[in-house]
C-alpha cells in the first residue's frame, strides 16, 4: 500500500557549463540583491574571481573550516552583518556551503550556491556546526540554497583519486536513499536516476578529470542524489560508517567508499524494488553486479585495513551500529547474520 | 550538453489511503490554521463531510463551475473575506482546487488540496480564471497548494469511463513533458516515473474502479505527471488538443485521449530519450508500443469524428496548429509531414 509523505523543497538548479559567471549573476539579479558575501577558500579564489567579477560583491571572506567549527561560522556572521548584505554566494565544496548554512540560519539570507565537488550539500536543508569534538546538525528552511549553478568546467581540475572519492560519496547517497528511514518511491525514483547520472559519469571522470561531459553526468548525479537522500534520511551505510569512522578515526569518504557494497549485498535480497531500480540505473543485471562494475571502472578502494580499521575492532563496532540502525532496513540485522 | 534551469516547487505531498481526514486534519493542524475554508460541489460533499468533521470549519463553499468564472472566483473571495478564514482546504477536481487557488491568488491563503480525480492541478502553480469565453492563466507562487493529500477510497467510486478519461489526461501529461518547451532531464525521470504509475494503475482502475491499488497507483502517476508536466510547460500535444477543442468545441478528455498517440508517433523517432523513457515505464520494446497497449487495455477512444471532429476540418487545423507548436519540438512541424 501506498502510505507515505514526501516533501519537495522548492529550489532553482541551474546547470550551466562554462558559464557560472553569467548565471550567477542572473540568480543574484533575480533575488534582487545589491550587496553580496561572497564565501570562498583561498584554493578555491581562482574559481571564484570570474564569478565576483559579475556581482555586486560587499564582502569576500576565505575562512573555510571542515565541518564549520562555531567559532569559524560566528566570525562569518560577523562579516556578513559588517558589510550588510542581502545575499551570499559560496564557490566550493561541502564545508564551503556549510559556511553559507550557518550564516543563513542566524540571518535568513538567500544563498546562490556554486559547488566544486560532488558533495551535495547544496541540495539539502541540513545545516552542521561543530562545538570542540561534537558535531551539531539541524534541519531548517533558510539554509536550503534558493538556487544552485552547476558548472562543470569548474571541477574538470579536481585532481582524479579526490573526483572519484567524492564521486562515490554521491553514490552512497543514492543506494542509501533507497532504504534510509523516510524513503518513499519518489525518493527511490530520484535516486534511481541520480545513480544513472553517477554510472553514466563516474568511470569518464576516473579515466579524464577534464572531461566536461564526464563531470557533468556526475554533477547531475550527484544532485539528485543528495535530493533523495536528504528526504529519506541517513540509512543503515550512513549509520555505518558514522560508527566507524568515530570509532577508529577512518577517513571519510574511504570509509564510505569501502562499505558501501557491503550494506547492498545484505540488505539487496529483501529490497527487490531498490535491486530493480539500482540494477536499471548501472544498466546490468543485479545492482550488486552494477556496482561491483562500477566500483572497478573507477578502481575504488575495497578494504578499510587500509585505512587504520584495526581487525579486532569489528567486534567492538557491532554493539553501536546495531544501536544505530534504522528499525525499517529491509534485512533485519542481528549480531550474527554478517555478509 | 547539460544546459538547463529546474524549478523544483516546495510541496507537502501525503499518500493516506483510507486516511484523509486524519491526514488533512494533520496538515491544518501544521498550518497553525483555526478557520478553514472547506470547498467542495455539492456532488462531493459527501466525500468532503468526513474530513470537514476533523477540522475547524469556518465556511463551507460549494459554488463549483468549470474553469472558474470570474464572477464565480470573486463570490468565493468574498465567502473567505467574510469568514475571515486562514487556511482553504479543497476537496474535488481541477474546477475545485482551481477554485481554491483563485481565492489564494487574491489572498495568499495556503491551500490543502484533496483530489478526487486525476487532474493533477493540485501539483502546480498555474491558476486560471475565464471571463465569458477567455481564459486567462497565470504562474504564481501563492496558488501552489502547500499540501496535497491523496486518499485512494476517495476515487473509488469514480464511474470507469471518467476515470480512464481523466487517468489518459494524466497521461498525457506525462508524455508531453518529455519535450514541452522548458523540458530538462530531471522533467524527463519524474514523466517516466509518473507513466510508470498511471500504466500499473490505470488497466486495474479500468477493469475494477473500486480497486484501492489500481486507484493508488495511478494517483501516484498522475502526481508525477502533473510535476513534469508544469516544470516542462504544454507541449505538440497540449497545443493541437487546444487549437482543435477550441475550433471544433470538441470534449476535453477525448481529445486528448485520440490525439496523444498521434503525437507520440510522429515525435518517437526524433526522441530517443523519450522513446527508451516511455517503453521503460511501461515495460514494452518500444513506446509507441507500449502507448497502444496501454490505450487497449483501458479501451481509449480512438477517433475525433465520434466526438464531432469534421473530416474537412483538418486542413483549416493545419496553420493554426502549426503557429501554436512549441520551437523545440523533437520533429519539426511542417504543412507536409503529416503522420
Amino acid at each position: 500500500m501506498l502510505r507515505f509523505t514526501h516533501e519537495s523543497l522548492g529550489q532553482r538548479v541551474v546547470f550551466a557549463p562554462s558559464d557560472a559567471a553569467a548565471a550567477v549573476a542572473a540568480e543574484v539579479a533575480a533575488l534582487e540583491a545589491s550587496r553580496v558575501m561572497l564565501i570562498a577558500s583561498a584554493r578555491e579564489a581562482v574559481l571564484a574571481d570570474p564569478i565576483a567579477a559579475g556581482i555586486p560583491v560587499a564582502v569576500r571572506h576565505d575562512e573555510v573550516v571542515m565541518h564549520v567549527p562555531v567559532p569559524v561560522g560566528e566570525r562569518a556572521r560577523a562579516a556578513a552583518a559588517d558589510a550588510g548584505v542581502d545575499a551570499i554566494v559560496t564557490v566550493g565544496g561541502g564545508s564551503t556551503t556549510g559556511l553559507g548554512k550557518a550564516v543563513a540560519l542566524a540571518t535568513g539570507l538567500p544563498i546562490v550556491a556554486v559547488p566544486t565537488t560532488y558533495a551535495g550539500s547544496e541540495a539539502t536543508n541540513v545545516w552542521g556546526l561543530t562545538e570542540g569534538e561534537t558535531k551539531t546538525t539541524g534541519v531548517d528552511a533558510r539554509v536550503l540554497p534558493r538556487s544552485i549553478v552547476y558548472d562543470a568546467s569548474l571541477l574538470t581540475s579536481l585532481p582524479a583519486d579526490l573526483a572519484v572519492a567524492s564521486g562515490l560519496n554521491a553514490l552512497a547517497h543514492g543506494v542509501d536513499a533507497m532504504w534510509g528511514p523516510r524513503a518513499d518511491p519518489i525518493d527511490a525514483a530520484l535516486a534511481g536516476e541520480g545513480i544513472r547520472g553517477l554510472a553514466d559519469g563516474l568511470p569518464v571522470v576516473a579515466r579524464d578529470g577534464a572531461s566536461v561531459a564526464g563531470v557533468e553526468n556526475t554533477l547531475y548525479g550527484a544532485y539528485l542524489a543528495a535530493v533523495a537522500f536528504a528526504s529519506a534520511g541517513s540509512g543503515l551505510h550512513h549509520k555505518i560508517c558514522h560508527v566507524l569512522g568515530g570509532m577508529f578515526n577512518l577517513p571519510h569518504a574511504q570509509t564510505h567508499a569501502v562499505v558501501l557494497p557491503h550494506v547492498l549485498a545484505f540488505n539487496a535480497p529483501n529490497a527487490p524494488e531498490a535491486q530493480r531500480r539500482i540494477a536499471a540505473a548501472i544498466g546490468t543485471d543485479t545492482a550488486v553486479a552494477g556496482l561491483a562494475a562500477l566500483r572497478a571502472a573507477v578502481d575504488a578502494p575495497t578494504a578499510l585495513r587500509d585505512y587504520g580499521m584495526p581487525q579486532d575492532g569489528i567486534p567492538k563496532a557491532v554493539a553501536p551500529i546495531l544501536a544505530a540502525a534504522p528499525a525499517n532496513n529491509p534485512t533485519p540485522l542481528t549480531e550474527e547474520n554478517r555478509t
